[in-house]
């Protein structure tokens, strides 16, 4: 058969991203291609960063997206701040953390793990510990929110520490950015990455970092070029930087920067701590409703974020059948466990645009109409009226 | 002010990139977002590759978009092919090539220049005598289509040339590809790169790769990891591979890849040979126009590329004013010059949906009425008549 457009189901996005994308946003995306070194782009740069600036909580002068996805952001953080023989310290508590230990590796650094069990949160003794074994320890590398399990960890703490032992840090927010509480300039984070498609509801391919002075310095007196030329800051800086003058790099991905611009005004528009309240009050209307029906989270309750819901597959129900006749008979899809998780757990994402009360009746209800079709062990007709009570409560 | 949504103006686009984009493009690229893991996204997927492969001339099963700009499916290549202590002779005629030894420099490879002007095409005897002197070079690298001047080299030969003296060939086809005859397979091209925002006329932002036989399986057989976890082909072929089961690696930019599907759909309906003889038509309509003028072109009759048309200033003109007049006065983008060349040449160009007609006779219109204006020393009067009969001949 010939191929023609491409014309996408009407999916409703509630696993761990892309999320749902408001319609002004996918508007915004499909307005004229104009040049890189256009002035009004220029100018539109420049308020894309204090958009992100407001969004991320900080002052630093260069907070950008990388023209990228997430990874990239990462990769960004590594390329940038760790040089060959650096020991970096890495928190890892989920997928998010391994990915941050392969990039310290392929930097040439040398990874110190400090080791949590998937679904809990970082616990700061065992990072204490670490750093008075590893004196030496130039970074400390750490995941927000872990994407894959669903708990947040307590950045704020841990960035003070790790300062109090004279590292630079690395947090990963991808997931938490806009959604959950985060301040990069009063935690004291030195380098942040994010991603587009997550609680800015976003089209995927962009990543929103920031780095602060003490992390630019370092940048600024590497002993070694970084590795990569296309994530090389001291470059990019000259595109992203201040003024009007713009020196070429790459070539911005200019439609898929208008969408994060007006993704961001949308951000501002509601205002940071109503969307941080929305996200939490949509979670508790969520959890509501799959508790009643049975269903249990792999994460403690003071460690849940909202914004990503892992729940335990009931006994004896194939994972993929379900997440088949969810997408197949209500365009609903949920997310699959990764890694470790696989075939264990299921992850509802309650992202921007996607956390709403039409998306959690729609999820509870299709999980229950599809579970008791299929003869699981989950409590019928009790999930609707506790999710809608939490809905209702202030 | 408060910072509102983001309008641009409309451009007419006939700079060095981004082209102007097809409304069919900026309407996919608004289509509503779905997960990258959805069976309707994968089977999208297996059609963006179908037809890239009949854009890029070859079956090469590794033939997908890099997930960023055209710089990353440059440096792509490069950390995957290129292992530290490799001797990579890269042949340099312009900015790009420049950036080539930046990157084999950043992966520990060892480059050895063989340099030509900017503005010629790249010299065989040169890298013949390159070849002889450094038997122990891995790999050759060279630009088809240097955008920084519109020159372009016999790749064919070039390639040819190079694996006879058993080199792998990384080619810079990021303007060329769509543009003007490129042909991977008949031509034995090993890794190549090319950008979304030229001659396909999509957005920036994406980079489409295709890597045969013989350069996966040095990928493959590394001594050392890829250096870059982002661009680390043996893990993005899990997700851009073979077969219905695709390995999340990153979050695929969903909707720059619709557009891409669109601008592709374009070419294939045009057909490939059609399209590149647009170009080269519409080359000759501008170049009439520009010569009837008295504009002369850096670039030697025989090696020009019909994209990418570099003119030189006329003596006493500033450059940047006669630019701002055309953008502001007509909506027009013409590009500046790059490197060496800043200041002293335009670039116009004619690539994808920006080459056609209304938009020679805007530029070359454009150009006769400022320059004239400003009282530059040019024939006025001859240059529309001249291009008019050059589009109406045969």
């Amino acid at each position: 058969m010939p191929i023609r457009s491409f014309n996408p189901p009407i999916r409703t996005l509630m696993g761990p991203g892309p999320s749902d994308v408001h319609p002004r946003i996918l508007e915004a995306l499909s307005r004229p291609t104009i040049g890189h070194l256009d002035p009004a782009f220029i100018n539109m740069m420049d308020e894309l960063k204090e958009l992100l600036q407001y969004a991320f909580q900080t002052k630093n002068a260069l907070t950008m997206p990388v023209s990228a996805p997430g990874s990239a952001g990462m990769e960004t953080c590594f390329v940038n701040l760790v040089e060959p023989g650096d020991k970096v310290i890495v928190c890892q508590n989920g997928a998010f953390g391994g990915r941050m230990k392969e990039n310290v590796e392929r930097c040439g650094g040398l990874p110190i793990m400090v080791e949590d069990a998937w679904g809990e949160a970082i616990d700061i003794g065992k990072l204490e510990e670490a750093l008075k074994t590893h004196a030496d320890a130039k970074i400390v590398a750490m995941v927000h929110a872990e994407t894959s399990t669903g708990a947040q960890s307590d950045v704020a703490s841990l960035v003070k520490l790790a300062q109090a032992h004279d590292c630079l840090t690395i947090v990963d927010a991808v997931t938490s950015l806009g959604g959950t509480p985060l301040k990069v300039d009063s935690w004291g984070i030195d380098a942040i990455y994010s991603g587009s498609q997550k609680c800015l509801s976003c089209t995927p391919g962009l990543s929103p970092v920031s780095f602060n002075e003490r992390a630019l310095e370092k940048v600024r007196n590497r002993r070694t070029k970084v590795q990569s030329w296309f994530m090389d800051l001291n470059l990019v800086m000259g595109y992203w930087g201040e003024g009007a003058k713009r020196a070429y790099h790459h070539t911005a991905p200019i439609n898929a920067l208008y969408s994060l611009h007006e993704a961001l005004l949308i951000l501002k528009e509601e205002g940071l701590e109503n969307a941080w309240d929305r996200h939490l009050k949509n979670h508790l209307a969520l959890k509501a409703g799959l508790e009643a029906m049975g269903l249990e989270f792999i994460v403690k309750e003071t460690d849940r974020l909202p914004q990503l819901n892992a729940v335990t597959i009931p006994a004896g129900v194939d994972d993929a059948a379900v997440r088949s006749r969810l997408l197949n008979e209500y365009n609903l899809e949920i997310g699959a466990g990764l890694g470790a998780l696989a075939g264990k757990v299921w992850r509802i994402g309650l992202m921007g645009h996607s956390s709403c009360a039409e998306n959690i009746l729609l999820c509870v209800g299709a999980l229950e109409s599809v579970l008791g079709e299929m003869g699981a062990d989950i409590k019928l007709g009790v999930a609707l009226p506790a999710m809608h009570k939490a809905l209702s409560s202030d």
